[in-house]
């Protein structure tokens, strides 16, 4: 491996050409027309235009970057997170041209990508999944023996619904025949199908995850985070370890990821996401990301690994060449993800120019940015400017630099979301992590006092 | 401690408000004029102009310093480095106002600052100092026993001499007596005394030092830093843990410091220096500084230590609350100075305005600076803008993450020394760590090419 192709874009592009450059690899950025004026274009070595601004043309796609890796020269491709990134069809047309994956088989993205089979994995590698009805209820079904065993109160769902619609709440058993005739009336009429099925409700769940790194042998966990501060099923703040979560849940998530990974074969990074029902002690697999994420930087900063250079050193054949016993974690990270939005308008994206942009520094700060004074933020990509991750000893004093890193931030010529997340860190709950998926937008009148 | 004087400035003064802030502490920065308009004055609470730009004027004018800590209600005074620092006089009028004075005792001090006397001490703690005739010889002396004692090659120097002049080597125990001669003679005409003393010849001398935290009973070490990269007995590149010295004589080292520490009832951070004599295989006690050092951010990424949070919990009153066992390091950090200077032209300082500054980011990487784009960088003061610092689990991956940090800095408007440093770092000389004290210097013409 000698030239890397870096398909993607803004701080995570940037993110994987640092860490090429330091093992000594050239790269090409796979860059939208606009972004040849990005930071990433600035830093990588070469630039492959592959099309205009709309991703639907550019990053996303396929046929427009294998062509610029083919005419590269290139002989790697990273993917970084999103656009093309668990696309195993995409994955299969670099290893076709000849050119390494830096990420996972196509065969694992295709797998953990079809949720029916990514949860019938997660069974059979014995990790438990979100106690539900497995499928659609029937009338030759014994609804109330599988409601039991669920266990109240549960949802009802429509089998063609999504995205919250068409979904009931049933608090004891007295109520179940009763709201599901309703719940089947309201799917047939709403969606054109009646079939529901029956899953947990869990009233305050936390978002946690586990970073996995697997060579198709051996797989070894990076630790948990929590990505529980979330709007709209939107990550704003993720931090390592995950607090408050009882040593056992933790260490039976950690197994069962790396478990799941070696059933898989796992060959790369990824992360097994599970959702932590405190009031039940439970916790229970939703899905796994078969690539980077977002939030990798606060498990570099507890373990001292650096994520992209593993992925490399794998993609690129080598074993993983440790144990479990030789990762360790260190102290406390939190990341806070800096978005070009207005908090004060529904955070609705404010693209722009950045005319302005300070970052903060000093102990325990890392900052991962794709602008620079003088970036365009355009409308066509995802808002995330910059993430400002921390690492301090423990957790109430790596909250303390967060906050201190925020009030050192001045970005000017964008509304960004930086007052918002000041808010969120300045919050009680955050301080007692007694936050949950649905505490930002239950608190957001609370939060969003002092944007305007 | 509610309100913290700090009394400096530039990128050590940033520093210190950073940990100051985020342990809940107001700040008030004694500034000269200029320096309001500086990063350090934006984010502290307060600032108190104690005079014009000319530091003997301000920053050393103890009486204005002690006048802006009375008038702004302030009750704790963080000297930082340099400046009034090590003067014990200045320490005690700070405890005379009825301030927490943040460092070790002003009898400390005082004592580190008289070399025969620190000397003394260290010789009292057991600590090998550099070898030699302990004073001037004369003619009752048994010059050649002294000499034998010390070993040759071995160093003549004029007791009132200095900077380099009034030293002859000399080779061999035949040579002695008629160097001697030489010596006392030259030393007459040249400074008026004729007294000379002799001194153990290292050839390539590496400079190393041990960090050490002291609560006036207990003492621990924060393990050693390698400072030999040094142009002028400026130090340019200094890393943790030293490379390639012998763990016994680390070893020894490290319990050198802290029986020194401890003898001393030091309270406080500090830091030992040493020689190490590859050759001889011995180190030897130069000198020790009772303050924060320069290079603290080295130490502070491989131990997770925040050196500025434990001066103030320390000069609050509270005991350190750990033991040696407790402090454990992790990985290579390397510290980068970038000075405003211009390699090619001799170094010369190079004032003026910051155009434009972009700091390098990404995983371990860590940023000191005390300037932005915008900011001035005066005649007056030292021409250090920022420090760049970088850990990586390793001494090769830390030089590799070095160099790539230091492609990613930019900084238009004054003449840095980034170039030459991306020469020193890419020497085989740093990569095999054969480099000594005076490595710099001697491959100055093959380090400055391309600089100019």
């Amino acid at each position: 491996m000698k030239r890397l192709l870096v398909a993607n874009r803004g701080e995570i592009a940037v993110r994987i050409i640092r860490t090429a450059h330091e093992v000594g690899l050239e790269t090409v950025l796979a860059a939208s027309e606009p972004d040849r004026a990005s930071l990433a274009a600035e830093l990588s070595d070469y630039v492959s235009v592959i099309g205009p601004a709309q991703a639907g043309k550019s990053y996303l796609n396929s046929a427009a970057v294998i062509e610029a890796l083919k005419a590269s020269g290139a002989d790697a491709v990273h993917p970084g997170y999103g656009f093309l990134s668990e696309d195993a069809e995409f994955a299969r047309m670099v290893e076709a041209a000849g050119a390494t994956w830096v990420g996972p088989s196509p065969d694992s993205i295709a797998l953990m990508g079809n949720k029916a089979a990514a949860r019938q994995a997660a069974k059979d590698a014995g990790v438990p999944v979100l106690v539900g009805s497995d499928g659609a209820v029937g009338p030759e079904d014994d609804v109330e023996a599988i409601a039991e065993s669920i266990g109240y109160p549960l949802l009802i769902k429509a089998s063609a619904g999504g995205g919250g619609r068409g979904i009931r709440i049933v608090e004891s058993a007295e109520k179940l025949a009763g709201e599901i005739q309703l719940a089947v009336a309201e799917a047939g009429a709403a969606f054109g199908d009646p079939a529901v099925y029956l899953e947990r409700f869990i009233d305050k769940a936390r978002h946690v995850e586990v970073q996995i790194l697997g060579d198709g042998v051996d797989v070894v966990h990076l630790f948990d985070r929590d990505c529980s501060l979330q709007r709209r099923q939107q990550k704003i703040v993720e931090e390592t370890p995950a607090p408050n979560l009882p040593s056992h849940l933790r260490d039976q998530m950690l197994t069962a990821a790396t478990d799941l990974g070696r059933r898989c074969r796992y060959r790369g990074a990824g992360t097994v996401e599970f959702l932590y029902d405190e009031a039940r002690g439970e916790i229970c697999f939703i899905e796994m990301n078969t690539r980077l994420q977002v939030e990798h930087p606060v498990t570099e900063m507890i373990t001292g690994i650096d994520l992209v250079r593993e992925q490399l050193r794998i993609a690129g054949g080598e074993r993983l060449g440790y144990d479990q016993s030789a990762i360790t974690r260190n102290g406390h990270a939190i990341e806070m993800r800096i978005n070009a939005e207005n908090p004060a308008q529904g955070f609705m994206p404010s693209p722009g120019t950045i005319t302005e942009i300070r970052y903060p520094g000093g102990p325990g700060v890392r900052v991962d940015s794709g602008v620079v004074s003088g970036s365009a933020v355009s409308p066509y990509y995802d808002s995330l400017v910059a993430k400002v991750s921390v690492w301090h000893s423990d957790r109430p004093s790596a909250i303390a630099r967060a906050r201190r890193a925020l009030s050192e931030l001045r970005i000017t010529g964008v509304d960004t979301t930086a007052v918002y997340l000041e808010a969120v860190l300045a919050h009680r709950a955050v301080a007692d992590a007694t936050h949950h998926t649905k505490f930002l937008e239950q608190s957001a009148e609370q939060l969003l006092q002092g944007t305007a």
